[in-house]
């Protein structure tokens, strides 16, 4: 078993901590996105969308799609639970994990896409909605720190999936200049709890 | 229990399908996205982000988001299974499940969000975005062709919620002009064949 990851980009970074709070060890194998190793013949026979990661397993069958790599350790190793229990707390996670993904996550990184340099000639670059994204990431920041002022970690009281997804996602911001505010108090004590769990090293 | 949806909608549309598939039936109450009906104070108590469908219990708990609608239906009614069994199906189902999210629906629906008449003045509008989701959209279609040549659904040899996202993602691309060519026999054998069960119509 091995997982294709890179490093530095935060769809890995989301299993890499998603593993280590496990507690479960899995070989990596580099591909440098920035290289474009993910966009070579061979690398789109094991992933033919060209993202990162993918696992792969000793039969050869792979699974690509970050929460869908956590969702087959969740399986194998159930304990400490990440995704929730029973259909409530099931739904409740989903939830706020496709919230982190798509109001945060995908906005960090929608402002990165199009407006990094990195990615310049790469792919085709909207400056425009790159600067709609980042203005939207932060906006969505504010919000969250409503949110948390009355809860411990994003899906409720205890640390989830989401907290992972929202680590990576707010994380990543951090590129395009988009930065959790002095003000925003009950965010930055979220944000300092989970960065000082070990995973957040992973 | 009910539903907040706007039945024109695509993700209204994948819980509909998905409970059609259970053989649930849930009260459904219109919020109409053309008139802003889900941008006022009072919805946004529902639903702070503005999206629909949100899940209201008969306690008052609220589950937004499609998916995290359809893991509760799932956990309340394990059969049909549209999730996946064990390890290793649950993270194929997730894996293809994302990749019809990310990869069709997200474009149709960034072409319609973008270029639509529907969303001006509404939304902020990219139009060359928008072009770009458009061009994605069809060569996902190409793929996807390409994918069904060996095995009967999007997951693999049985329906599930995969096939909900992808059908859902490929009919909003109507919109746009976003169509299953007639040269994509797998995919037009597969359209035809998830179309033509009752649960399409819900």
């Amino acid at each position: 078993m091995k997982i294709y990851e890179f490093a530095q980009a935060p769809n890995p970074r989301r299993v890499r901590v998603f593993l280590a709070e496990k507690g479960i060890n899995v070989p990596y194998q580099q591909v440098n996105i920035g290289a474009g190793e993910n966009r070579t013949p061979e690398f789109l026979k094991i992933n033919p969308m060209g993202g990162l990661p993918v696992l792969e397993l000793d039969d050869g069958t792979r699974i690509a799609e970050s929460v869908a790599i956590c969702r087959y350790f969740e399986g194998l190793h159930p304990e400490p639970n990440l995704f929730g229990k029973g259909a409530l707390e099931s739904a409740t996670v989903e939830m706020w994990n496709r919230r982190m993904e798509f109001e945060v996550l995908a906005n960090t990184a929608g402002a990165f896409r199009n407006t990094s340099d990195f990615f310049k000639g790469r792919i085709p670059q909207v400056k425009e909605y790159g600067e709609l994204c980042r203005a939207a990431a932060l906006k969505r920041l504010e919000w969250l720190n409503e949110e948390l002022a009355n809860r411990e970690f994003i899906a409720g009281n205890r640390f989830t999936i989401a907290d992972i997804t929202a680590l990576i996602g707010i994380d990543f911001g951090r590129l395009t200049g988009i930065k959790i505010l002095p003000e925003q108090k009950n965010l930055a004590r979220w944000h300092q709890a989970v960065s000082s769990r070990p995973s957040a090293k992973a």
